[in-house]
């Protein structure tokens, strides 16, 4: 019997809990969750044989006994809390898995990782996860095919699906709000256009997007990540004349997010003084010039340079209520947490919403002299089990933690999902589960 | 005879030095003048009595013997440089002078500065220094007077004189060309008006000046500096309504430079790949969509959503000759030192050329009821002998030396100087050097 154990057990791990559950019969595995907050777990997810500790991941004498006692770990914990885990997964020689960025501390344990044969696989979640598994497979086909690619643009997005879609930004949160409302910030975003390098300033990224239209979902806008250009060499594409990763809204989000940030009312930097009681629109109004004259929806009009008839964008933020008195009621916060705390009133996602993955790549390369194009899409929906972030998320870190196991993936040291060895199962168990991609050539 | 300790002979420090010399043998001084770079020293100005020392502020033990034998250390290395020298003289019991910032380094040595029973007296340059002197002055005769001070506005510019004023900028570098390129930079601005607290994030900054007029000097622009706030509690002004500190440029500078913020070629965060083997055209081109074809001009202009006819703001980019091919030739540089290097290309202030520093006061305060209102403003020309950056900046500080020699100033511990007994005897020496404010009361 192998014994799994899974640190963390937070709102996307549901499918994940349940991929591993439902396989355990069959693979002979024990099941053990680690969870500082024991009773934010659904119940009903969790059955008779799986084994629920309660830890604080500081406990290092519990922590370090659970590593010691198990075959495998996956850490679904915030991505900070991973490097002790990693260092016992070193110490025991277990295996891990993880949804996260490979960070700098990781990158510095690389040696010890590597002398203790063991593999740390990560970004394999969604984003990052199977816009890796999903692009290097094509890249790498089309490379052994004998194509030269050229340009590479990839777009990610955790939006709300269709039938939950009702409001004017056609955007509610699906995950954490924080991301999303310092999203773009800390540099500029780097990526390359037809071998010409391109730098956007944060205050200028919201209105650079491009549009994308997926089959049956529609149009969709993207604005670029913070650095495409080292997916270059991650990818094997050193030189490739297009490079652009974003991600995914729908048409007219980013206009009316790029409102906010004209304001500075995403800036997370400072605290305000007195925001304990301050309205939403006193908020708005700390950022337009004095005049206690004029309105404070004439002085953003005039800020944003919006035309008496640009009705939907000031609609969307009417919407909104920053216009109103409401009470901010929050001691002591930076703009960017006082605009969260706007925004969630709004944007929550309710019980009966579902919400949507949506991932597209497009790849331009010569074959044979010729020029062609491919683009591939997927959509993933939430249902009344698992959110579509947990489906995407959870299912490859399940796939991956058995692959692992079953030796299927057999790499020792710091991975991420862009070999073959390690893709390629991954693919095909995820298309097994409804994780599909439509591919389709453009001429 | 008393031994002065100056620490940098740089560009700005030959009034100061002149004053020590001068004021040499009234007061029965030494001058001793440590240097790394000796051999940058214009020799005309060193008397026969100076003595120069080849100094690297790293030597300690050299450092250290130095401080030991003086009476007095003034510090105009860069303000990184200081908190070594004023560990020096809390062990061997020396004052300090220099014209920069109080540090944070500075404040955490305040109690054992304060038990060697010296005084470290800082911003005694011109802004930080002048502007506290004269402000504090005022701002404590209408308190004194039994007014009520409502709003203090205060800008100091760095400029060209009108007689040098030949380029479309009105606007040479007259100090360190780096701190004009990053200005505002490191978060959002702060200020209070009329009550209302304000922020500006910095890629609005450079839109948000108010003009001012200077008599016989016309119209300047002011924007605001980082934090005005905290000046509430160092004026002892914690109720006022209006608190604004500023920097002057020409009239049209800021909406200009501001193109180059909404670009982002003012980003010193990251590395320009291929930065060597650009021209000021690609450059430019770098931060605009990608287009082959249109013209970086036309592209610039939609950016920047200017009309075609709008010439002015145009004719000042072009005259930096921004869209010529003209090669870069910086290896691995970021955005800010690339513009920097195109800047001081056209903004070089010539042998022949006078600068001049601009200071202006408001405040506007009841008196018996009554609202009233001073502007105070002091204008300085550079002029054969010393520029006006090296007057304002030097005699304060070579004043404030022998103030503290004397014992006219005996406050100890970390100073700057608001309190009567250091700006009064300052400010009242600085008008017999015709360093003089005009004040105007309007109605």
């Amino acid at each position: 019997m192998k014994k799994i154990l899974l640190f963390g057990a937070g709102r996307s791990t549901s499918a994940l809990i349940n991929y591993l559950q439902t396989n355990k019969e069959k693979e002979n595995w024990q099941l053990t969750i680690a969870e500082k907050f024991l009773e934010s777990i659904d119940e009903k997810l969790i059955d008779a044989q799986t084994e629920l500790i309660s830890l604080d991941i500081q406990d290092e004498v519990k922590r370090k006994d659970l590593v010691a006692k198990s075959d495998i770990v996956i850490s679904m914990l915030p991505a900070r809390m991973h490097i002790d885990i990693v260092k016992d997964c070193i110490q025991f020689r277990k295996s891990m898995v993880t949804a996260s960025y490979v960070s700098d501390e990781l990158k510095a344990l690389e040696k010890e990782i590597e002398e203790s044969g063991i593999i740390i696989l990560n970004e394999v979640g969604v984003d990052p996860g199977i816009d890796h598994i999903s692009a290097k497979k094509l890249i790498d086909e089309l490379i052994n095919s004998g194509a030269e690619i050229e340009e590479f643009e990839t777009f990610t997005g955790g939006l709300v699906a269709p039938q939950s879609d009702n409001n004017p930004w056609g955007y509610k949160f699906t995950w954490n709000p924080r991301n999303v409302v310092v999203a773009g910030q800390g540099g500029a975003v780097k990526f390359i256009q037809e071998g010409t390098y391109k730098y956007i300033p944060y205050h200028k990224l919201f209105r650079r997007t491009e549009i994308i239209e997926v089959e049956k979902y529609g149009k969709f806008e993207g604005i670029a990540n913070r650095d495409s250009l080292k997916y270059r060499s991650i990818y094997g594409l050193e030189n490739i004349k297009t490079m652009y990763r974003g991600t995914l809204r729908r048409p007219g989000f980013c206009r009316a997010w790029d409102a906010f940030v004209q304001l500075g009312a995403t800036d997370d930097s400072f605290i305000i003084e007195n925001s304990k009681h301050l309205t939403y629109r006193e908020f708005i109004n700390l950022f337009l010039p004095y005049n206690p004259n004029d309105s404070v929806e004439l002085k953003l009009r005039h800020y944003l340079n919006l035309a008496q008839d640009e009705v939907e964008l000031f609609d969307k933020l009417k919407w909104l209520d920053i216009f109103e008195e409401i009470p901010v009621n929050l001691d002591r916060a930076t703009p960017a947490q006082i605009l969260q705390s706007i925004l969630e009133r709004k944007w929550k996602l309710e019980p009966e919403d579902r919400d949507m993955i949506v991932m597209w790549h497009r790849f331009a390369y010569k074959l044979n002299g010729i020029n062609k194009e491919i683009h591939s899409s997927m959509v993933i929906e939430g249902d009344e089990n698992h959110t579509a972030m947990s489906k995407t998320v959870g299912l490859p870190v399940g796939i991956s933690t058995k692959l692992i196991l079953n030796q299927v993936i057999r790499q020792k040291g710091i991975w991420i999902p862009i070999h073959p060895d390690i893709y390629l199962p991954l693919y095909s168990e995820l298309e097994e589960h409804g994780i599909n991609f439509i591919e389709k050539e453009i001429n």
